[in-house]
């Protein structure tokens, strides 16, 4: 039976949604949801294609109360820049939750990746970074360290940024990016330390497989968020960190255990608490994350489907408000 | 990166693909190649929605030698007939398998999966059915039992077909169906018994959750399919029936044991021998499948992400040949 799917584009994404207190918002209510046990969010279905270096997730959750549910599908070929073409690609579908019918396609490029994974940084510096925040620093100097520093400062309005990267030009393009867009200072910090010591918030962007940021480095008032690690190879921060916090949380527990940087620190045997406790858990006030200024929090964040069903569903609604969008009769 | 992407609607594909010794011998080749070992097929991604009495699906699998691979998102909302709409929906996004680019996007409403498993059991007819199959008996009323008769009868060219169902009305039009499609003689037989004792090729399209076929019927030179189990509840063959057949085929053995008849065996304690062979391996040759006109074999059909594949990159070759389908900049 034919009936109507649009057919949103990056360009006409990029008109609809960006990122603002209200995306966070939204990504922030999705989190809460999935502690109330009630979100049904399978495993990531991921399937390698080693002939061609590549690897392709899907991510998926309904969440109750929400119109619809998204399913995302995130190529990832990473001998694609020798072609000239981008590694990461992919596209989201979003389907009523009460049919099943396929309402929209957002042949997004990943964008709305990028913007629900910055959300969700923002989403834990609201809830565990201390309340004052003048310095936060970046460690990576790719699209999310950009995004990343942007969404944290809609809840944490600092004063100064610090950049840090393996590449001194891209760190100081990324810089120069972030003063431009915030009208703030942006700086270079080329020893990782100090950007640590000078930070009350630091977020790693990178896609390490050796920590880039010391246990010894952590210092009374810190948070980090951690969320270049998506995969079993990665690692961004010093096992030994997450057990000498104060409060080590998860965006689940179930994925950082094989993805994020849990899965490193208990591999070496350094994890040796209970079950650390996620976002949603402290966003909904049953878990506790920081109890002062002064303690040291790490948030690990994997990326889960219920971040893709609360940005496509808010980018149905903002695409029809701007006025964006194909209709397609399938 | 913008680049161009095919849509195809059901409408564009159903003036691409209809079922041929071509499609057949397509899916034919999938299955050879999963025996090869190296094709790359995920575990089936299940989601229920329960508020909704849905379920959505997503199947996926890499065959090398291929250029796209397909993932496929089937969702079935079972309350949907009493708002007017189909049970089951879904789209098929073909990659290219060399960059993970978005090549074509099938929005097809589960045609291709119409044909792509009708053809399937084509393809066990022609390793599995004797020889000289004079008269073919179908169980089940729906768009599989006509599907299944018409791909069945491009293999084994059979004189008659009896169609057996719960409804003696929807039988009727099914068996007219058939008898118009194929200009065969076709009647309903409302004994079951005997429509399996008058047929050497049984299909058995039913989603029946207590055996519809009992081991009793069984007889010298029986090929029996059944395809429509697919959930861990659904069970149309007596189970006793798998061990009593000189062969039972499947065509995932990890999918079979969870979602086919073999788990209904496994759960009655009723299937006590080795690991069974798969549709593939009797196709490449490293399975024995029949061993004589007078064998009875049963082939157990859970639906597979290579016949996804398969039935994707064809469907991309024959809808450029038609010359259907709307490109869009994405």
């Amino acid at each position: 039976m034919p009936h109507k799917i649009m057919m949103l584009t990056e360009a006409d994404l990029r008109k609809s949604v960006g990122l603002s207190s209200e995306v966070v918002d939204v990504v922030e209510r999705a989190f809460a949801e999935l502690a109330s046990g009630k979100v049904v969010m399978p495993p990531i279905l991921s399937m390698a294609i080693p002939e061609a270096n590549g690897e392709v997730d899907v991510k998926t959750a309904y969440i109750p109360g929400f119109d619809g549910f998204a399913i995302k599908v995130s190529p990832g070929f990473f001998d694609n820049p020798k072609l000239g073409l981008p590694s990461l690609n992919g596209l989201m579908i979003l389907f009523s939750a009460k049919t099943g019918l396929v309402e929209a396609l957002f042949l997004d490029n990943g964008y709305l990746t990028d913007i629900r994974t910055a959300a969700a940084g923002a989403v834990a510096a609201r809830h565990l970074a201390p309340k004052d925040v003048r310095t936060a620093g970046v460690m990576g100097t790719g699209v999310q360290a950009r995004l990343q520093i942007e969404a944290a400062h809609l809840v944490r309005p600092f004063e100064k940024v610090l950049v840090w990267g393996r590449d001194a030009d891209k760190a100081a393009a990324c810089a120069a990016d972030i003063a431009a867009k915030l009208g703030i200072e942006a700086s270079v910090e080329s020893e990782p330390a100090r950007l640590v010591a000078e930070s009350q918030l630091v977020i790693t962007t990178t896609p390490a497989r050796e920590p880039v940021l010391k246990a010894d480095w952590l210092h009374a008032g810190l948070h980090i968020t951690a969320m270049g690690s998506d995969q079993g190879e990665k690692n961004e921060i010093d096992p030994r960190a997450l057990a000498e916090a104060d409060a080590y949380i998860c965006d689940r527990v179930s994925q950082c255990e094989k993805l994020g940087e849990l899965r490193s620190a208990i591999a070496q045997g350094l994890w040796d608490r209970d079950m650390p406790a996620e976002l949603g858990a402290v966003i909904a006030g049953h878990a506790v994350g920081r109890r002062s200024e002064s303690d040291v929090t790490i948030c690990d964040l994997t990326g889960t489907g219920v971040q893709d069903t609360a940005i496509a569903t808010f980018a149905r609604r903002t695409s029809a408000t701007v006025g964006v969008g194909t209709v397609m009769e399938a």
